[in-house]
């Protein structure tokens, strides 16, 4: 037997116990004829104390330990005389009779502690020491009450969960599929699946009802900072259901697990945000919630219909405002199609240094502004701005008025085509809130971006693309417009956000076979490609496809959420880095001529 | 709202309430001026009716539905004047004010009901249909369940759930790898994993303690009758363990799973049986012990040292009968290494047509015997036997003293080479039970294998294999023989079998380099080979690995056994066929010309 106990669970009411406990040894210290070596397991941590005097041949073994061996103690549970408050087990230690090395270790190549000294690059290589940290022990027990708290929950609403195949066909859309040469089917792939998509729908169509899984998926893409090339998915489908079912549902999902998992409780219902109204109040799909700092349109024109003149081309109440941009002379502005602005409250004092660091954060090519405006409505009443040459005091006045600037506030301005206007003050915008500190790690706010556009033009390939899959179902009373104008129709899709992240999203699928086929010729498929990629599903919709909808959470991004942390990759155990290696295993690898010839492939 | 019940859950207290069904179309009948439809959903059937006199519009409607449409209904729940006590529904049912067509299906091209009318191929085509089947819902939700079960037990005992990777390095060690090329490491690939082997035992060396998963996994293998390319394994392992500890808490999973499950519960532990014993009383490494029918040995004789005096190679205490039979002359007997036979209880009458067709059950390819000898015990005291030339009644009588056989038994004998033919006789006496109904469908009955050899030696390549895999543990005490006999050395390792079915394996690991180091170089490794594949689990070994060990049980295969199934087919939602092909999907499929050269590889 290697433990009666762990390295957790003992208090002071087991003293006088004889106990025996295994696990590494986290630290040793010596003072004054003892030995104290605190044992770790992934319940806590206990004091082993030996003996020079009682116990002198113990006393002798333990010296020989060292970091991280692995050892099995017996002894006798005693109250410490020096308690430690900040342990659990603080309160008593372990005089141990008899100790024995299950396992040395050679010296690890990094600390094992709460923060250790490695170097990123040689903690993937030794992950598994890594993981032996008590920060990644919290995030993958985080991860696992999580993963138990949500099957829980779906279980009870009545999801069924299902495992989709790993092994599909390749229809890659938007990503690039990862793919599984066949030696049966020689010349023939298997594609990783990017999402269980199709066969959610079919298990609908199937009268499954309600369907979850917490599943992998995979994209081959150039991998930016935080994306892996797997990644994994809670994925769900409901059918005779519309929209506010759905939301309803995973609302009270999403509840369940802050309260379970969090103890954060929130009131009433999630706020519901129009696309179109997150994109232009805070210049993003996601909106970080926890602050306001609204985006402030200071003018649009109307890009459609290109006029010589202005009054023409204003958005409908905002004539006074241009009127008066017009006039001015200032290239900048004039030659814009959007010009927009967010108050930063009470940093008015800001210094040059500021202001300038700010004008290069907005320039980053990554953001894409060609500069900052700036005026700043000092306390004592004047005004100071960057373009004092073009705008008197009297018309800078204005903009506090239109912006709702008041004394002691710095205006920031950005100029430009309007969605990259938008999307840079966005930018600029959360770039405020970190600087004064207006993201409460401690506070959640979380919300529903709905009616995102059904599908995006995009002018390389000169086609649309679905925002969001070929599956998403138009807005009913927009259907009309798919053969006018699909640009202008809108989605019956969702997003989750919460706090600047994007947790989940979904949609209302297509349930109609001639609806879908419609779809396939808006996104430009010839009907041949259509059948080829996706003839069962449509095959399936003849056969009575019942009304349905979905979502899907990134898991990992909703780990990384509760865990406060910036990146998916600490709670994920094995993560691959940016080049979709797994250093520690030295993987991808190469193969033998043998398993290529089998396979009927070449490396070419 | 597409509705306010399920199909499964009115009852007569709903009488009098308006409520909306939504489901499809399982069956219309019309009878005098009424239509009844049988509305279907996940959770049941529930009867509309439409009358012509009260409702003519709606009644008219009614008639243009046809199997399989979806609709939704809405009118009031009433009492049936013929209720049917068959469905939980069967007292009510619903006078339908409205319904409307929600889409329309064409005609399935096979009925979906309790037993289908479709064949195989067509089935696995329209999957989404076949799986509509109540059977096939059962199966699934039967899956679910278990699932769930499974976790919340082992959670509950400190299990931590972690997902390990899905594409990992290749090492192939028995079946072959799938493996997927890397875009960005071209020339390099991932495999996917055949188990999480090493993910879960680097686990326990950081310190996890109590991992669990249920796991896709894979193998491109040539596919049996009741293999699937990608199946699904319960994955746990442990730390500080033994193997009674290790029986003692999937014991108590495999209860509980019953206990919740099927509401069937085992008195007292589960018998453990040597490998050997098995192997010798059942000639099977997984027996099914629903019935007795032991494998009765006449002789063996010892083959390692072969001689030409028969006395000398008696296994103590054979002496007598070896004796007997060596003095018949008949040359199947003298000839064999092994003799041995099975008592068909009560068999004595069988007939000469049924001994025949046992005759050509052993001499199938599968099993290989060359030919079968009986004794027919009489209740009227004679013997009657396939060998009455050689042998003497009294020898014949000897032979039932020996095998317990008594009068109105049947004698059923086959020699040969020990190991072949101990499996023929497994094979007979599986086909005798099933002959005599002793496999009854509502018993189980559970017992672990243990003491399995660690390493069997293959002819063809001159080396051993690792019985289970290249990280069991040998019995502490048969470390030594690994340097002398590696074939005698018994594996610290034990499977769960159920009713003849292998539910599960496992066994205590190797923790210590040097001993997994020896094992690779009995199995064949070089120092490079075992660095190149295995080097990161051998290296982690080094920083304080503890004594460890684990299971895996076959996912697939305990739902089809809870399923009462024979094969795992019908418990997966989207399998593939015996060519490894999703027929619903058409895949695996051709990739167009730009993927390939994206992946860097050629079809040969």
């Amino acid at each position: 037997m290697y433990r009666t106990n762990t390295c957790g669970e003992l208090r002071l009411s087991h003293a006088g116990q004889t106990v025996t406990l295994s696990g590494w040894v986290q630290k040793m210290r010596e003072f004054g004829g003892m030995t104290f070596v605190d044992l770790r397991d992934r319940y806590g941590i206990t004091q082993l104390v030996f003996n020079m005097e009682t116990n002198p041949e113990q006393f002798k073994l333990a010296q020989k330990l060292g970091r991280e061996f692995v050892v099995r103690a017996t002894g006798i549970v005693a109250e410490r005389s020096n308690k430690n408050p900040n342990m659990p087990t603080g309160d008593i230690e372990i005089h141990v009779d008899s100790i024995e090395i299950l396992n040395a270790a050679e010296t690890p190549p990094f600390t094992i502690e709460e923060n250790s000294d490695g170097g990123d690059e040689l903690r993937m290589k030794y992950r598994y020491l890594d993981m032996r940290r008590a920060p990644l022990q919290r995030n993958l027990m985080l991860r696992h009450r999580m993963a138990q708290s949500v099957r829980h929950y779906l279980d009870l609403q009545g999801f069924i969960e299902v495992e989709t195949p790993v092994m599909i066909k390749s229809t890659p859309e938007g990503a690039r599929d990862f793919v599984v040469p066949s030696r049966m089917n020689q010349g023939q792939f298997y594609a990783l699946p990017q999402s269980p998509q199709m066969f959610k729908q079919l298990l609908m169509v199937s009268g499954y009802d309600r369907y979850m899984q917490i599943v992998k998926c995979f994209r081959d893409e150039d991998l930016r900072a935080d994306r892996q090339p797997e990644f994994t998915q809670i994925d769900c489908e409901m059918a005779f259901v519309e929209q506010q079912d759905i939301l309803e549902v995973f609302e009270g999902l999403t509840k369940h697990l802050f309260n379970e998992v969090l103890q954060v409780q929130f009131e009433g219902s999630f706020l519901k945000l129009p696309w179109e109204q997150a994109m232009s109040e805070y210049g993003s799909d996601k909106p970080d919630l926890r602050f306001g700092m609204k985006i402030k349109e200071l003018v649009t024109r109307d890009t459609k219909h290109v006029t010589r003149n202005p009054e023409e081309s204003l958005l409908p109440g905002h004539a006074s405002r241009v009127t008066r941009f017009d006039s001015t002379g200032f290239p900048a502005f004039d030659e814009s199609e959007y010009i927009g602005g967010i108050i930063a409250a009470g940093c008015a004092e800001y210094t040059r240094k500021q202001l300038d660091e700010l004008t290069d954060f907005v320039k980053k090519p990554q953001i894409g502004a060609k500069g900052l405006i700036y005026v700043k409505f000092n306390m004592d009443g004047t005004i100071k701005s960057s373009v004092d040459k073009f705008f008197d005091a009297a018309a800078l006045q204005g903009w506090a008025e239109v912006t709702g600037a008041k004394p002691g506030d710095l205006l920031l301005i950005l100029a430009g085509k309007r969605d990259k206007t938008l999307k840079a003050l966005g930018e600029l915008r959360l770039e405020m809130g970190r600087q004064l500190n207006l993201m409460d790690k401690n506070k959640y706010v979380p919300l529903w971006v709905v009616d995102f556009p059904l599908v995006e033009w995009d002018e390389e390939t000169a086609r649309f693309y679905a925002m969001h899959h070929p599956f998403t179902a138009p807005k009913p009373e927009d259907i009309p417009m798919l053969d006018i104008d699909p640009g202008q129709v809108h989605a019956n899709a969702y997003d989750l956000v919460i706090n600047g992240i994007e947790i989940g999203g979904g949609s209302i699928r297509i349930h109609d076979a001639g609806l879908q086929k419609k779809m396939f010729e808006v996104l430009g498929f010839t009907d041949e490609q259509a059948e080829y990629r996706f003839g069962f599903l449509m095959n399936a919709f003849k056969y009575g496809a019942p009304p349905h909808g979905g979502i899907a959470f990134g898991f990992d991004r909703w780990v990384s959420l509760f865990a406060g942390l910036n990146s998916i990759r600490d709670v994920i155990a094995f993560p691959k880095n940016n080049q979709g290696r797994d250093v520690m295993q030295d993987s991808p690898s190469n193969l033998d001529e043998e398993q290529l010839k089998e396979l009927g492939i070449k490396i070419s």
